[in-house]
Formats: C-alpha cells, sequence, structure tokens
C-alpha cells in the first residue's frame, strides 16, 4: 500500500517522516481487514463453538484498527491528545486479539495469519507513540 | 433507541443492567451519527476555511464513537482491557471535539447539538468505565 | 434520535423535507446497531452452529445500513446516482436480512426485534428512493 | 496485501479462484484508505472553499468502499443478491468519485492518485459482478 505514503508526502501538512505515518496506516488496515476475513474463517470452521471468543476478539480488534486508520491517516489539525489515546486503544486490542488468534495459529492457518498482523500492527501503533510525530 | 436495551436484556449473556450499557451504545451513535452529519453542515458554511479543524475534529471523533459503539455492543466473551482502553479514547474524544465544537455553538446550531452529544457521550462512556460492568 | 432532524433543519443545506431524510438516516443506525448486537448474541447461543448463516448475514447487513447511514447523512453537493445505488444496495440487504432474521424470531427475542428493524430500515429507504429528495 | 488471498485459500469455503476476490478485496480498501487521506488533504489546501464536492464525494466513496471490502470479504453462506447490489454501489461511487477527482488531478497529486484508485477498485468490483464467483 505505498500509494498512501505518497499521498502522505504530498500533502499540504506533510509529516516531517511520511513513510513512518504510512507505515502505522497500512499496518491497521491490513490487519483489520484480515481480522474481518479471520473472523469470517473461523465461522466457517466446523468446530465454531469453540472458537466463539476467537471471533468476538476479532470482530472488536478489526473496528478498533479500522477506525484507527481513518484517525490516524488525517494530518490536518491533528489534536495528539485524540491520536495518542485511540493509537493506546488500537495497540491493546491487537495485543490482547494476537494471544487469542495464538491459540488457534498451529491449527488453523487464517488464525496463525491474524496473530502475525496483529503484533505488526501492535508494533507499528507504539512506534507512532513513541515516534517524533506526536510531540 | 430503546429496542438495543430489549435486545441486551435477550442476550444469552444478559449483563446485570442492560440499560447501563444500552445508554452507552446508544449514546456513542447518537454522537457518531450527529458528528458525520455536522461535519457536512460545516463543510457546507460559507466560512468553511475557519471550520477546518472542527470538521477534522469531528470526523475522528464519529469515527471513535461508531467503532467503540461496536465495541460495547458485543456481550460475549468481553476483554475488560480492550473494553477499557477502547472507552477511554471514546470519552477523551469526546472530550476534545466537545470542546472543538462549543467554539461554534453561539454560531451554529448544528455545532451546538454535537457538542451537547458529545459531552453526553464523554459522560456515559467515563459512567461504564467506572460502574460494575468492567470488574 | 430526533436530534438528527434538527440538524438536517438546521443544515445550511436545508433539505425541503428534513424529517424524511432524519427517518432513513435514524432507521439505518438504529437497524445497523441491533444487527452488530444480535450477531454478537447469535454467536452466544448453544445452538451457534446453526446460526451461522443468521450472524454472516447480519454482520453484512450491519456494515450496509451504517454506511448507508453516513451517505444519506451527507446533503452538500450530493450525487444523486451515488445515493440511489447506496439506498438500492440497503434495501436489498435489509429485505434479505429480515427473511434470514425472521426464520429465528419464534426462537430468540433478540432476531424477532431484527428482523423487524430490517423491515423497517428498508421501507425508510425505498421511501426515499420513491421520494420527491433524490429528483 | 497478499496476506489476504493466502487467508482466503485457507478459508474452509476455498473459493475457486481466491486471487479474483483478494484482488477486489484489496482495491476497495486502498481505494477506501486513500480518499479518508485524500478528503483530509483537500480540507488542509488554502483553496478549500473549492473543493467541498470533492471532499464530500470522497467521503461518501471512501465509506461505500470500506464497507463493500468487508461484505466481500466473508465468504461463509454469501447471499448473491446482496453481494451483487453491494458491488454495483461501490463501482457507481467509485466511478462518480473517479471523475470528480480527475477535476483537481492536475492541480493536486493526491487527487491524481485517488482517481487512479478509484477506477481501479471500480474495474475489480465489476471484473467480481461479471465473474464465475456469483453465478
Amino acid at each position: 500500500m505505498e500509494n498512501i505514503g505518497i499521498l502522505f508526502a504530498n500533502h499540504p501538512h506533510r509529516p516531517p517522516d511520511p513513510s513512518l505515518i504510512a507505515t502505522c496506516v497500512a499496518a491497521c488496515y491490513e490487519c483489520g481487514s484480515l481480522l474481518v476475513a479471520c473472523s469470517d474463517a473461523c465461522l466457517a470452521e466446523p468446530r465454531v463453538a469453540e472458537l466463539v471468543c476467537c471471533i468476538r476478539t476479532s470482530l472488536d480488534c478489526a473496528d478498533v484498527c479500522l477506525a484507527t486508520a481513518r484517525v490516524v491517516s488525517r494530518l490536518t489539525e491533528p489534536s495528539p491528545m485524540l491520536l495518542e489515546v485511540q493509537l493506546t486503544a488500537c495497540a491493546e486490542a491487537c495485543r490482547v486479539c494476537s494471544e487469542e488468534c495464538d491459540s488457534y495459529a498451529a491449527m488453523f492457518e487464517h488464525c496463525r495469519i491474524c496473530a502475525k498482523a496483529c503484533r505488526a500492527c501492535e508494533q507499528t501503533c507504539r512506534a507512532l507513540l513513541h515516534g517524533a510525530s506526536l510531540t
């Protein structure tokens, strides 16, 4: 999703490091999109009754990731406090969800892919939280 | 939006106080829906250039409120930590946005309505955060 | 959700009949919010394996209703064609979902509430499609 | 976003051609994410008053693309009718939005990037509509 980086570099409020924000936004969309698909794959498994917690956590984490992606994408007149709490929520949602998906990673490839995306998304959110762009 | 309260009361994991959660969910949807409409009304004002910060903050807060509504609506196998961080993010987004909308409340009725909805949503999120339902 | 009607009446592009649009927007949010909660209630039912189709259809219909609510809420420089196709999609999604939820209405109160909300939402979408506001 | 293709290939209801659906889902997320960022970039332009229609259309199209991405991602018990109307709505929204963004493509790189993404998304939606996967 490199186009988003080019777009940020051409934004009137070009950030000092467009790729730092682009990496986080791309990770949020990637994680959210995989979780929507994974929750549907879990729903189709014959053992769906055992996957209820995994489905529910994935639906929550998908909603949080996709809303965070939108918030982080906006560079105009940002509110550092709002950005900080939403990035914190997203990192925490991804941490919780990666642990849940990890429990099924050995059984289901779709859960393994999601656990990995959650960890990557958590890391990029924390990197942005601690990066220069929020100070 | 009283139907959501009846639905929670008929959920297999009926919460001790369905109306506490229903009030928060309804406030999140109400606030998010008003912010989507208000950001569009601001965009249509002849003085749009002065309202850029208000539009941007409203778009962010709408996304956060509508995602929070979805997360809080799920009563199955909840993750207290995920719920806590997202409610905190929503309360903070509403606080920031209510102050922004308040600046234009005397000028635009649509901003006055939104400022009020943001304060109500912030309060219900904090009430749920401090309520028994998360312990 | 009467505040949205007051907001539309105070929009710079005040529509001829603000309550017609407000009724549709409120029905889309109501239906979407109930479907998010109902899909979670279905997921918590001991017979979840029989409810897979109902859960999946509800998740789809919720996404379509909540996106349609946002689109219909914007009164500034509307695109009649875009509005028409999205209202058509929402009416059809609600028709499909009301039939699916109806199959479980006798068994689960949460499905009965959703089937009713889907029918109401379908009707308001069709009313707006055939109303004067799109011509 | 190739992980989504691998996930579809490992879904219990593996589609005959996972890459056809993955291409459409990826294009919907790509287009939606660029439109959220572009509407914010337009809002930051000194000539924002001339870009009101472009911002509004981009916000609508973003909402439609991101909802369509979720619907198309679900492979369990699909409703061909629901899928067809939502893909039609998305293709139409992208057509309208690509024309709007094209008007500013020579002036703003962010609009040029979005116009291109809208055309790509429209094409993948139409390809899926006419493909074997919906019959």
